[in-house]
């Protein structure tokens, strides 16, 4: 099992470690220390060595920031996280807040005048570090970057070591491009940008440009590390020589020199003179000081690679499409086995979560899953981010919800799909709720649209028919994924919050609408999709964006109120619940996945509504 | 006749009046001058007297710019006034260019390094002028401000003078609040915001604050002046002596100071090392640089008057509803009187036009169009801002659509609908496209939101339908309307382009999509609504704000076609109608709008599809 259920932090946390942190705040004559929830390599998901916040407060969510003053302290996160933060942080030692409203900055502002707030430079993009500046500054107050963190020093012995796990290539017929065309393409962008240079400092961006992976993060196939690559393709790759395995330096090729994360301050100090491109929203300050320190030009720009990596090409797609189907035999031999499995027994979420990484592994091809497995039964579905840890852990209810959300890396994608399932009769509510969220599902799945859109205009499309009926959720509606890469990747994202990037042809994208009734169940409905090439509508004038569903797996059916669907809503339906059979029972019918009994199932939950 | 049908401008004015320019240019040792289509209000619309991008290009459109070289000039606007701009333009004078792509910054880029750029700083707000300042200092050159500006000089006594319109009372039975509640809120406003005073540039905002209307600027009762007002509701209010009549000074109030224009500079003196705020999106920078030299600090912030004027009191929106019956029964009566004339005879667009502004004024209540009637017969209606002036007036035709885009001021409010009418038999392709455009429409009517809703995230919802069939429309979906003042007021906007002021309640704002076919016709459906206060959904858990129509016309059921609807879009048409019919109806059976045949036309064309 990949998965763990053991809870790894508890409220007394903030108690113990809070006065360490202190201590080593006062040598360093510090009121204050930042504590944001990113790492040095500004991951989402961090290894264990990097979950400074999770260290100190308890909190151990994807997203999140604290501040530690001399007296007082607060832990931030969003409204995905509230009961989380609540049931994992001592509320005695820490306040605990909404990082929108009111958010760090707020805070900062009422910190006293004269104080020292200390930052690493290693851990805050520039831009996100400005707002921050400008909050102390107007409390009367300084900012000032420190070296070493006293986190840092606080955690000591106990932190764990950072990761070394082994870079390996990823071969071309997986990611559809040869890593010398990708740097050559790459190097005339930075030229097209005045740069001499770019300093990449995403582990995703080595990833995809490098075509290599690698399994420093949890669920997440990242090599940590650093590059510099310059216009004309050549490159200098930054890697613990532990991780370096043997067929890696041939793989590279010559114009790719490794190098260890020492050597990087001289390859800094050697672009004195240059311009450098660095992304100011992605790398953190510390790369801009050490530039600016040696010389260089700083060009902020978007890191060159994020869009190429976000704009999936044709071999990657159809990797994606095929993973997707892998995977889609997984999740219907798991929705027939909880069926099955409900009428005699009620197995908790623990069963659940194994029991769905069973099937994807059974697939024979599951590298890793794509982010721990939300298992929601009942009241914890409820919890758009709930993870089944410890005590929480529930048995599902015969007359409640079951909402699992999961997904696998498989060297030729990454899946991220949530069903909602019933246990036993569905209520009418439930079949209402459900059906409103099945519609604001359908209206992003076939939504049509011009070049240029972005997902903050598209937002209200999927929302409009919940919101007709007096609901809403208070999570996004879609996030980029990766190709074998995170399930989380940016820069395009649809979400109520302005996010201006373009949809383009082949970001691959989640459309997952939801709705909770707290202290009940949940119901989320999620598929990854792909945005399709602008193309002609027959009877228009202007060619339009669509989407292409790369998830196959039914919903079920007991929860759709027919009478609720348009005439369209309903064919919609009938038609992707064809296409699933079509393209997932064949897996049922034979090879590693063969599985007669979930075949009959799926033909029956395929079945015309 | 208010409106006029005469062209104003000539292309030749672009020959005439550079080399004028220029040679004022060129005594100030300039090698370029700004000429935005902005005045010292940042005025839309202008009084003759500030029209300078008019004079010195030709091109007359509410949007533009213009840059004049000393061998090239070049004019910007955006794509409503494409074919307009190439109509009025030399261009063997001017390049004729996109305001959004390239934009104007993007071209000053290519200004020779070392050249010296002047601006009038009256004319350009600080957040509009630091674009244009990267830019030219991208170029290596420099912006630099002048005066006086050398195209003043150059128009000379040519120049008409400025307008002098009396200020008159708006009374409180329209305004809804008395100017001393608003002073004394506006002034807590000013405190919260840390300021001492704000001064008020916008004639909008002393239109509203004080309860005064004045008619210096077509189409919209401005009175062009500026205020200072104190934290404690004290105020000064700076208008050309000229202008004020004898009721003003009482009708003021002793709190209220009056002022001449050349005041002002003493006045600014008068903040030194006090707190001021002013809005960096609407004051000029002039402003800007007279409170730093006096020694003011100040504050930069959205004009405190602009969400209070922009979210309508129920006395104002008590009033439009009453404004817009009366305007429908106006309308009503124009739109019988089409049908009923084209069956015999094919009226030109100036006699169209002058027919609806006869039965506007027919109510006895108008006081001016909101705007100059858009009455675009055929090609013309494919023209999104067409105005019928001169040598393009066209006569409708049989066999194509009719574009009839106008609105009128009233005391009470300030209307704008768009109808489009079919002449004669429609044909398949207009039904259809007329029928795409009502759906969008209707989806913009009808759609519920939460609170923090903007207008960038409502727009797809109401493109979504036509997107759908491969159409779109190149202009907004929807501007905010004021109350007896301007047809186009801010901050809210319901467009592609990013816009973050939340919708709030007692917004009024159009709903306008469209389609054009260039060189045969085009269809706009366009009524104004408010926004109403969130309110509770049936089976739902959040409130949720929605509109309320304030506009009644009747649709030309000859161009729907009723099987394109679903069920729920026809209901709602044959209750829009219903509606219409309820309270126009009353309005043409007796008193001065009475009109039987009207009465009788309504009725059919209010009838169930």
């Amino acid at each position: 099992m990949r998965q763990s259920f053991d809870e790894t932090t508890d409220p007394s946390f903030g108690a113990k470690h809070l006065p360490l942190v202190r201590a080593r705040m006062a040598e360093q004559g510090l009121d204050g220390l930042l504590v944001p929830h990113e790492d040095e390599y500004q991951n989402e998901y961090l290894p264990d060595a990097n979950e400074r916040l999770a260290w100190v407060s308890g909190f151990t969510g994807s997203a999140g920031a604290g501040v530690v003053l001399k007296d007082r302290a607060a832990v931030f996160t969003d409204g995905r996280y509230t009961v989380q933060i609540n049931a994992q942080v001592d509320a005695g030692q820490f306040e605990i807040l909404d990082i929108v409203d009111p958010g760090v900055p707020a805070w900062l502002e009422s910190v006293p005048a004269g104080s020292v707030i200390g930052y690493d430079a290693r851990l805050h993009s520039p831009d996100a570090l400005s707002a921050l500046r400008r909050a102390v500054e107007k409390a009367g107050a300084t900012l000032k970057a420190v070296s070493p963190n006293p986190l840092d020093l606080a955690w000591g012995d106990a932190r764990p070591p950072q990761p070394t796990a082994p870079v390996v290539p990823h071969p071309v017929r997986y990611a559809g491009e040869e890593a010398s065309a990708k740097r050559v393409r790459i190097g005339k962008a930075v030229s097209a940008l005045g740069g001499d240079a770019v300093l990449l400092t995403a582990p995703a961006s080595l990833a995809w440009l490098f075509n290599i992976r690698g399994g420093d993060v949890i669920r997440t196939p990242l090599p940590l590390g650093q590059a510099i690559l310059n216009a004309d393709g050549s490159a200098k790759l930054f890697l613990d020589p532990v991780k370096v395995t043997n067929e890696l330096p041939g793989w590279l090729g010559d114009a790719v020199e490794l190098a260890s994360p020492e050597q990087i301050d001289a390859a800094i100090a050697a672009l004195s003179g240059k311009a450098v491109v660095v992304d100011p929203a992605q790398s953190a300050a510390v790369w801009f000081d050490a530039l600016e320190a040696a010389g260089a030009r700083v060009i902020r720009a978007m890191d060159p690679c994020a869009l190429p990596r976000a704009s999936k090409n044709t071999v990657e797609i159809e990797g994606s499409r095929q993973a997707h189907i892998r995977d889609g035999a997984a999740l219907t031999r798991f929705l027939h086995w909880v069926e099955a499995t409900a009428g005699k027994s009620l197995p908790d979420e623990r069963e659940i979560a194994e029991t769905l990484e069973r099937f994807r592994d059974a697939t024979g091809e599951l590298k890793d899953l794509s982010f721990d497995t939300i298992a929601g039964a009942g009241p914890n579905g409820a919890l758009p981010h709930y993870k089944p840890v410890g005590a929480k852990i529930r048995r599902i209810e015969t007359g409640s919800l079951l909402l699992v959300d999961g997904g696998g890396q498989y060297l030729d994608g990454t899946t991220d799909v949530t069903r909602t399932m019933a246990v036993g009769e569905a209520t009418a509510d439930q079949r209402r709720k459900f059906t409103l969220v099945l519609k604001a599902h359908i209206a992003m799945a076939v939504v049509r649209f011009p070049a240029g859109t972005s997902g903050h205009q598209l937002d209200a499309v999927c929302r409009a028919p919940m919101w007709a009926a007096g609901l809403d959720y208070d999570h996004g509606t879609g996030h980029g994924v990766g190709s074998y890469l995170g399930v989380h990747e940016g820069p395009a994202r649809i979400a109520k919050a302005v996010n201006s990037q373009p949809l383009l042809t082949g970001m691959i994208l989640s459309n997952e609408p939801g709705y909770y009734r707290e202290g009940d169940w949940g119901i989320r409905i999620e598929t990854l999709q792909v945005v399709t090439a602008p193309a002609p509508i027959p009877g228009g004038e202007r060619p339009m964006h669509g989407f292409e569903q790369l998830t196959f797996a039914p919903h079920d059916r007991r929860l759709i109120d027919v009478d609720m669907l348009t005439a369209d809503e309903r064919a919609y339906v009938d038609a992707y619940h064809a296409e699933t059979l079509a393209k997932v029972g064949p897996l049922l019918a034979g090879g590693v996945q063969a599985d007669a009994a979930a075949l009959e199932w799926l033909k029956a939950a395929c079945a015309p509504l």
